[in-house]
C-alpha cells in the first residue's frame, strides 16, 4: 500500500482519495450526518443549490460569514451542531472542497476527511483501498494551507499505525512532521490562512470545533451526482459503511 | 510588491525567483564563494560536469553520500568549509536544485537562497524585484519537504520586515507559520525527508551546518549558461552585488 499526499488536489486520482477540508466542509459534513440528516449534497454553485431548494432541499452556506439570500443556515459547525436535521435533505454550498470534487470525482472512492473524523477516515480508507490512499488537502484559494496539511498529516499518521508497511511519500512525511510541531491542533488552525479568514468574520468558535480530533466516526463518501441548475452538479454523499 | 511561494517550483517565473534548497545546493553555493571560488557552475548532468573537468574545472558532488568516480570533492558543506578554493572553477553536480534551473532560468533574476544566507537573499531579492518575489522551494524528489519550506518561510519573514506592505500569498503565510512551530531550525532539518536521506549516509553534520541562520552574506545569482557535453548545460553563478 502507498500513502500519497497532495497539499492541493492533483489532476486525478485512481484508487481511494480522502479530500481533506478541515475549515470547514469536511468537518461540517460528518456533523450533519450525526445531526440526523438523510441526504447531503455539496456544490460550489449557488444556482444549483437554489434549484435544489425549489425541490425541498435545505440550503446551507455562507459568503463572508453570512448565509446568502434564501439560505436556511450558515456553514458554521459550531452553530449547526445545535440543530436537529433528522430526515432532512440539505445542500452545502462552499467554494473550497466542492470545487475540487469535479477533479477528484473520477477516483474509485472519494471520502471527506478532517481532524474531526480523522480516525474513522483512516479506517475507511485503509479498508477500501487496493493500492494507494491519496490524501488531497484542499488548501485555501488554490494554495497549500496549514489546517488541511495538518489534517492530512493526522490521517496519514493513523494510517501509518494501521498499515505499518505502507510506503509514505515525501509530502506525506512532510504533513506528518507538522503533528509534532503543532501538538495542539488549535494552534495550527489559528495560524492557518483559512483560520484567519474565519476569525476576521467572528467565527473563532468554528476553529475550536474543527480542532476536535476524531470526535466523529462518520466518513462521508461520494455516492453520486445530480445535475444542477447552475454551473456545477450536486455531489451526493452518504456515510461510508462501518465495519460491523 | 507581492511575495509568492511555491513548495515545489512552478512552471515559470517572470520577475525575481529565489530557488530555495537548504539541503544542500543553496547552502554549498554561498559557502564556496566564501571559500574563494572564482567561477561556480551547477548542473544535474554528470556527463556535462565530466566534460567541464577536461577543461580544468573541479568536480563536486555525491551519489549516495560518496563522490562519483573522477570527482574532486563531495557536496558536504561541513567538509567543503575547510577547503581553500581561491581562484578555482568548480562544477557542483546535484539532482535537486540544478534540475529545477531549466524551469526557472527564464525569470528576470534567479537567486539561490537557504537558511545559511537568508537575510542576504531577502535583501538582494527586495532590491532587484519590480513586482513579485517568488520563493521556489525545491523540495525532495518532486514533493514538498520541510527544510526548504522552512527556508522559504524564513526568507519571507525577513522580506516581510523589509517590505511591510507587501502582499503575501497563502503558501507564503503557510511557510512562515513553520518558523514559530520550529524555533530551532535544526529540528525541522532533522525531520525533513532530505535530512533523513543525509542521516542515512552519515552526514548529520551537514544538517547542523545548513541550520545556521544568515551566517553568510553571499547570494549566488544565475549569470549565464554554458552548453555541456551531457543532457543539461552548466548554469553559471556569481555573487549578487551587495549594496555599498
Amino acid at each position: 500500500m502507498r500513502i500519497h499526499t497532495d497539499l492541493t488536489p492533483a489532476e486525478s486520482y485512481q484508487d481511494v482519495v480522502v479530500l481533506v477540508d478541515v475549515l470547514r466542509a469536511a468537518t461540517v459534513a460528518p456533523l450533519l450526518f450525526e445531526r440526523g440528516i438523510d441526504t447531503l449534497a455539496l456544490t460550489p454553485s449557488l444556482r444549483s443549490a437554489r434549484g435544489a431548494a425549489r425541490e425541498g432541499w435545505l440550503l446551507l452556506g455562507e459568503r463572508q460569514g453570512v448565509p446568502p439570500e434564501g439560505f436556511n443556515y450558515g456553514n458554521s459547525p459550531a452553530e449547526l451542531a445545535a440543530i436537529d436535521f433528522t430526515g432532512k435533505r440539505a445542500v452545502v454550498v462552499s467554494e473550497n472542497a466542492p470545487r475540487w470534487l469535479a477533479r477528484v470525482a473520477g477516483a474509485r472512492r472519494v471520502l471527506l476527511g478532517s481532524l474531526y473524523n480523522a480516525a474513522a477516515a483512516a479506517e475507511a480508507a485503509s479498508r477500501q483501498a487496493q493500492e494507494t490512499i491519496a490524501l488531497a488537502a484542499c488548501g485555501f484559494e488554490g494554495e497549500p494551507d496549514l489546517d488541511d496539511t495538518l489534517g492530512a498529516g493526522l490521517v496519514a499518521a493513523i494510517l501509518g499505525e494501521r498499515l505499518p508497511s505502507a510506503v509514505r511519500s515525501g509530502a506525506t512525511r512532510f504533513a506528518m512532521s507538522l503533528l509534532r510541531a503543532f501538538p495542539d491542533p488549535m494552534e495550527a488552525l489559528w495560524q492557518s490562512v483559512a483560520g484567519h479568514a474565519l476569525r476576521r468574520v467572528g467565527l473563532e468558535r468554528d476553529l475550536a470545533f474543527a480542532a476536535q480530533v476524531s470526535a466523529s466516526v462518520v466518513v462521508p463518501q461520494l455516492v453520486g451526482q445530480q445535475a444542477g441548475a447552475g454551473s456545477a452538479p450536486l455531489y451526493l454523499f452518504a456515510p461510508a459503511s462501518r465495519p460491523s
